[in-house]
């Protein structure tokens, strides 16, 4: 696999609009500096459309949604998907209360989303009936989130990424596989997060809408980024880890990425 | 002492549910996460009071009450109460303002509190009347806060922490000192909202209803980590404090409690 | 130059009142602690002019205003002002939208300020008119912040801090020019606001209303602890950076000051 789009974030440098949580406003901030991107954050109605205008993604990310967030986002995805601005969903918890689902069922009924970006739990809530009626849970093996990627993917006509232990990439038809990574990113809150803001930026410097490669890249970058940063930490060095990620994330290369990912498709 | 906690903490797996201030979120978050414990941070009106269905334990910290916070609060509390999920209450700053007084008092009058975590300061000013008619303040010494602990716990029947050089912990009739520490805590923010959200995870993972127990061993477990983290470190480096602290909050056993504990009871 | 205003900021622990954006609480919160300040955050409509009773020093920063924010702001610095108690005012963004102009142009109408912090488009965005009738953009040198700095501080009476390479500041006669800092500075989040902050820390230790030495005092300890966290960094180690200038601002002394800081008047 060519790794173009890691450089292309560098000299790019895009703005990455996030509505995002207020656990990880911060940490999301940080990881997109230090990848080489632009943060800027507001879940302000009165502003949300206008940013669209030099924005190059926008990450909508429910985990702590409050007061005017949800029609924020509507308004802001709305305006980036006239301006073709690519927008990424993170639907954090949706599967815990009726709340989060409404609103991720509205913002999916009125924003076209580039990238849907979860855990197993989160994805496997978004197939719905569909996974239920198979009876299997978000915990079943590795077998079952590659066929869920590819379900949501086709369902919303969208590219969608399972974070794991294995990524899982799909766009409906294709599927890549991810087997880099560290057993330190569940330790750290807004790991996950951080990956739905870094799927915006590589999407947001792609020279076309085939997001496919971007999103696989984006995933590798961060999974390997992770490797580098929990190589040589203890396995409870978890305040180290979030810091290491960081160091990580603005030093990794294309040649190392050549080097490490372990990239599979099906 | 037995440390039995600690291990059922990390077993257990407790989620706690954080309604919290923006300030220390993030920490908060990975602290609970280094500890064993998972965080759910959300004080949106319309999802607290469902989210207790699936919870531990849940904190109540008024860092920065804005908007329908308390309102939140008391939804999630009253549902937390119903279903026999421990609360705990942070009155963060809690003498600073006619709000702050106002919103705690609500808080008290509606919900029933498994523990109520502050600092001297924050105790003194629940005391009220009492501790005022006293003619002593805030700094008064070691004495005054053991029985200003024991005042506080009889008023509200619930357990008091009274967080600092030495930790004083009361249900109203028993009284535990706990010695251990660092002078670096009160450097970094959100070291005492952290040590509420610890208190939650506690008491969220107990057996009984009779929580004392627990809490004096959460307050040791981080009082101890604190310790840990801070041995090596010159006393202005306090952002690496801040990070040390998370990975002993992951590394602590309940032999290095046994080990380093100071605790006496009175 | 007598570096004075750093003991009396470890001596006075001044509270500094930030109301302030979601995404640089935290860290504003322990870079304030670091220094020997204390943080107090809310944006609290209800409490924010009580709050000045006991505040040494007010931030108001903008980035990411929301719901009834610049209310609040306009309440606290109001009574501020009355109490003397000195406002920062930090402009993020005030450029990109109209919401932020907007809310910029409502405060500096009815708030008088002892210092605006920004970076270089900020402060140009502030200067309007006049700067875009020139013809010249926010990166056209340094002799015309030099300039543009002197313009702002005198049309809005007050003191204006341009942070970058080189951090210009003028009380509209003086200016003086700080060549310390790194170019770690930008590539993390919140170190800008975490510098209003501080600014706001040294005019509240001020014996008297002339604020121009405070500041500049107050930019060259942040941009000197900088120079000394990156010193031993690699310059892709953001993560670490963030951490080190923490302890960096609580270690820094005014020795360290007299020995290190380049400062200039023009």
């Amino acid at each position: 696999m060519q790794f173009n789009y890691l450089n292309q974030v560098r000299t790019k440098n895009p703005l990455v609009h996030c509505i995002t949580n207020m656990v990880v406003a911060n940490y999301t901030a940080n990881g997109l500096l230090a990848l080489g991107a632009s943060p800027l954050m507001s879940a302000n109605p009165e502003e949300v459309a206008e940013i669209q205008n030099f924005t190059q993604g926008l990450l909508l990310n429910i985990g702590t949604l409050n007061g005017t967030d949800v029609e924020a986002m509507i308004l802001a995805g709305k305006a980036a998907n006239k301006l073709a601005v690519p927008v990424v969903l993170d639907p954090v918890g949706v599967g815990a209360t009726a709340c989060r689902k409404n609103a991720v069922a509205k913002l999916l009924a009125e924003v076209d989303f580039a990238l849907i970006r979860g855990n197993a739990g989160e994805i496997a809530s978004l197939a719905e009936v569909d996974w239920q009626a198979k009876g299997v849970d978000a915990g079943s093996g590795q077998a079952d989130f590659a066929e869920l990627s590819k379900l949501v993917a086709k369902k919303y006509q969208t590219i969608v990424a399972v974070s794991g232990e294995t990524d899982f990439i799909s766009d409906g038809k294709q599927l890549a596989k991810i087997a880099n990574g560290s057993p330190l990113f569940p330790k750290i809150t807004g790991s996950g997060c951080l990956l739905g803001a870094v799927g915006a930026a590589f999407v947001g410097v792609s020279p076309d809408t085939d997001y496919f490669n971007a999103v696989v890249e984006g995933c590798t970058t961060f999974a390997v980024a992770g490797e580098l940063a929990a190589a040589g930490l203890a396995n409870h060095q978890t305040g180290s880890f979030a810091v290491a990620l960081l160091d990580q994330l603005s030093a990794i290369t294309p040649a190392t990425l050549q080097q490490r990912a372990k990239i599979s498709y099906e």
